[in-house]
């Protein structure tokens, strides 16, 4: 039985409160069991983490190994920023979908650089908490083209 | 009955001919044919179309305005160099998924530009054939999100 | 008599009824039907084409060096993107006058360099619909000028 | 009755005499009398001053204010230099017309960036001394599209 | 009992009756007055000057050398292009603070570069006509702790 | 009674002690007491807060969200690099005044660009521990002004 | 006995006709005859095709995997902007010489980046029409040396 | 007798167990236990940390201020990145060694830039765990030439 | 007898009284009767002018045009940022030697940038005031040269 | 009887014996009598000099003026660096062919400059050592051409 | 027992009289026997040679292939303008180390490129003479590391 | 007496003979030898050099620092590109004079950067070889301020 992590960066403890416009008005923790329901209706586990330590971050990476079989990861600002994060997902061997919430390609400049890409496997963005359902699918379908 | 046209661009054709260890087997009509199956399964009805031509590409789009809800766009290499793309999904009032095999923010730098990227809703990259089951999902889901 | 080719590019046949903000409400055969009824009485002849193909353009220059004394381009898109239209004007010796509905110069900066200036006599931008009669004037006094 | 402020800045009072390859040989109070005349055919009033100091620029848009009903505005080498003229124009709630006798974007590359074209309706240049008719065709036409 | 320079540049003549969304409804004559007042009020002389000319304000600075003790600048758009103003700074033995009614750094791009903050002892931008006093109370405080 | 927080980023808890002819002696304790002091003249509660870690910046912005009505924010050197910060800010609606000891504008280049700024109301920098006093009148106005 | 393909791109139908100075005299007939004449004495087929049309060209590279063992591209004003040319030469496994008439990289700035380099054997340019026999030798002698 | 502080970044806890053709066998532990030896051996005293955290290691340059007469510094991911690491070590009056496992200058484009270089006395790169000891031996030499 | 105009921009009035370290002790009018005398020396007449305006010195560049045989062009902080002296000096037939004291191409990176030089005979700078002397004998040896 | 000059740069005399994979196994001298057994059967003598010495290369170009009617330059890693290289080519009144071994323009961004290219008639680059056997063909004819 | 070759570049021949508070007091021809007592207090063999020209330090390179099993090469002021040396390393099969006297990294932008980098094992540099023992240390245990 | 060193670089010893519409007709050997009457005249003496090898330059640097009192130094190309030639002029401590014959300042993009400037007292271009003359005055003048 597969298990996921799903990991939430900087400030997405705030979603549903803060700009709705942009980020929706769910909730983290709804989202979080949404996902959870939808990873385990197609039998996988997920366990879900929220920070806005970038050096927390690096560390769920790193305890994610000899327990999940892959991650799900919207960085949120420190998308833009970590290099460390970077190299968290380059030192375990775990596949990593990147996820965000809103299209970042379409909006400022400086949101439209990713450390994440490089050593992701795949990008979803731009369709809100629908999103992390895809990322769930996505995830799931290539570790199961693995096996 | 919501209904969805699936455009693929420039050198899609050869899908599984070509590039195998970047782009899969699975060749264009085997993928246009799975799309069309997902879609039936939730419902929704999908048109397919594959062309090298830009203005092709352009006037499908403009085509489109009548007749679908939505459009799912692998615009291949024009993703990079077409602004006239990007002018005819703004024309319309159609939502776009932009849709690609690879994961294109990590490969050369020209690729991580994207001028459909800003008139579109949402990218879905890196994930290869996989990406239409999601890009479909992540479109009925806007549509019936709106709806 | 002089004989003028207004040539019009992408996503130019859908005028009047896309982004009527920005483009205004008159449809391209609108323009067009003013556009000859300004150049006859002017004295001057004016056929029109549209098209979304780049090489369809490119063609449309190359044929007029023997029918035509000079062209109005509206390159939309392509005005940003295309060298070969760039040579094609160079490889043909008609004066061409680059037009634009909107002030390109106050929008995105991708949509601030033209390829097609360093090749074209002058540049009317901004003007909407009244844009082509400030062009017709302005070739039609530049062909007088020349004789 | 419409009335227009004819506006040259630096190194325009020298036209007919300096670069005539370049600019033409008309005298720029021959530019003048021929712009007021054609505005007065046209039914309109047509006021001219040319300055080479920012500031007097500045001040001459400042106060056209409560006088005229748009600006004709050839800035000259303060095109590419001058914060202060776009600010000038963001102050005043008239239309201005950016006006150059040279076709700038085919020239150096610092003559491709004008601090003026984000506030003004549109542009025109790179037809001489025609372009002053043009001008004050396109400013009527948007003062009458107005009414 | 210190004296002050109070140095506005272009266009804040117009205080008050332009753009009030951006720069508020206060006049540059009340402004003046209230600075006068503010700066009295701490026992210091204010003497205010505004000039749409770049040479005048040069001019300006050259002349508090030997009346004034410290100069409260807000250049307008001649921060971002005018050297000239920098050098002046540079060659009198002044104390300048950097003044401007807007959060430049949250506007475009041009309005982020700054020729005097390199000469100025600091800057205070966003407050509206608010930051007049606090200017005041920027550079007596800074006046006072030299002496 | 308006109830501000004073965050204070990293090192600067060494204040005083560390590049004096830069930052000045009077140490993080002194500068927080004198602000608490300045507010309760002004009729206002402050509470201060100094961090080395983003992440605890972060929240201490999330938190404020329901005590406090304006912030003051001398993000140290995590204004150049922290986008996570700028995300808090945009997250929580309250008005935020950055603040800097020294003149960020006349030092290396790497200092000149700020993440806060965009979404702050202002900046103050280059007076030293008297910019605190500033800040907290620029936010009081700010808040007043809103009353 | 080895198949070559001659592709010629944007405007290069115009040969001969156009700026004689930089292109010279030879027609395009002339140079397909001459081409073909010379693979013929060294033993080779040479099929030559011209194009406007950017999807005409990338439809010609990928009908050639079948059919011939080289292709001589002169890709015209497409070799600066065209990535699905690129693409294309990538997913046939063709061996490519990339030509020019004229030394590009003597030429304007844009001329000297081409998006065909990275996918080709190699590259001759400057030589005029000489250079198609220079091609037709170079592709021979590799497809020779790798039999 | 010098006291040393070994200071290790982001991801360096996994040392020994990650991408070991980058960076080598040994752990962590190993380097931390031969650093400690050999710094014995040459009479003097190391302590060393490692933390994932920008805080934790910007505190712990804090602290090092009285106990420690030097710092070897492998900042990891955060050489790129943090400029609050190098307002620390201005801060404090210690000599930092920096330090990297491999050699950045050959690696990506990003990892070519450090914060730390302009305030470190020197650099060390791409010997691997041997680089600990160049780096012990570097800071006592440096320490010993002061004193 | 030749007669030559030694222009002079912003700030050179301060000369003698400012910056002293940089730009020497001697005043403006000291230069300007030690140029005057070594001009006479040579059999040639000269005249000096000052302004801090840059339309000021745009017209006294053209006034030149009828009395002077060259000019002397100390364009002080206008050197960087006006295109407009330099089509002044375009607009008249006359060569112009560019001057300046310090050695602008060792100081900051905005003065090693001139729109003077393109449209001048040559540069001197660096000498101070003896760069006077230099630049009378280089214009008078060009005059001559020409005669 | 025309005579030509090759002329091999720096790293050049290890030819077939250095990264063979690249440059493949033939060794300078092979293609020194490869290519002057070339020209001499096409009528032409060929003079070979390799130097890793820049002033030496230099040098060699001056010297040919009065001896050859071209030169043949593979000027290896000075193409990129020597400014000494295309003055020396600017200098003499002779056609050069620039050459390469690899296609530079597929390799490292820095090898995609040259200083060669725009005094050079033409390049080949990419086809090991055919190139030179080309670029005798491209060199003969031009000259012929010429006579 | 290992052969070293200790290269070092242009102007060092001056060390111990040029620019000591830069550089340091000790001679070139100290430092070269230090280094040799070092390496062979190691059991290793060192030549020394220190060149001003490019050329002869490509061919030092060169004839080490044969002689020598490692390299230490503080190229001077070659580090940042030569391919040349840099092709030169990758075409012998030698481990080279990089060796600078200064923090190239805190000095000017244009020392912190370097050629040699990409192609060296690691490099070090600070830590003035002190340098060349780590470097000798470097490198015998990379080569002992090899063995 | 004074001594001076007039040291003049690559492609200069073809002067007279090469490009005389950019460089002049003046050989070297006339321009050495007038510069040396011309210094003698003054009461100095003038020893000339000139050469095409980078290293040679450096080393006469080098050997004029006990000879010379100061350097006139036209290095050509290597302006542009020896950084080495920088270093040594940093090494020595003479003062150096930059020349060019053509206004370097109004050509090619690349020779508008000198790495010499920044170590020189000043620089003299554009004024053929004139400027030799005005060279030899500006060093004396600033030997004799000096003395």
């Amino acid at each position: 039985m597969p298990s996921l992590l799903l990991l939430n960066g900087p400030n997405l403890n705030l979603l549903g409160s803060r700009q709705t416009d942009v980020y929706g008005t769910a909730t983290l923790s709804e989202i979080e069991d949404q996902s959870r329901a939808h990873a385990e209706s197609l039998g996988a586990d997920l366990t879900a983490l929220q920070s806005n330590h970038e050096g927390v971050l690096v560390e769920a990476i790193h305890a994610a190994r000899n327990i999940h079989h892959g991650i799900i990861l919207n960085a949120g600002a420190y998308t833009h920023t970590s290099v460390a994060l970077r190299d968290a997902i380059s030192s375990v061997e775990l596949p990593v979908v990147e996820l965000h919430l809103s299209n970042i390609h379409a909006r400022e400049h400086f949101r439209q650089t990713s450390h994440i890409a490089p050593v992701a496997i795949g990008q979803i963005c731009g369709f809100g908490p629908v999103g992390y359902k895809l990322a769930i699918d996505a995830l799931l379908s290539h570790i199961g083209g693995k096996a």
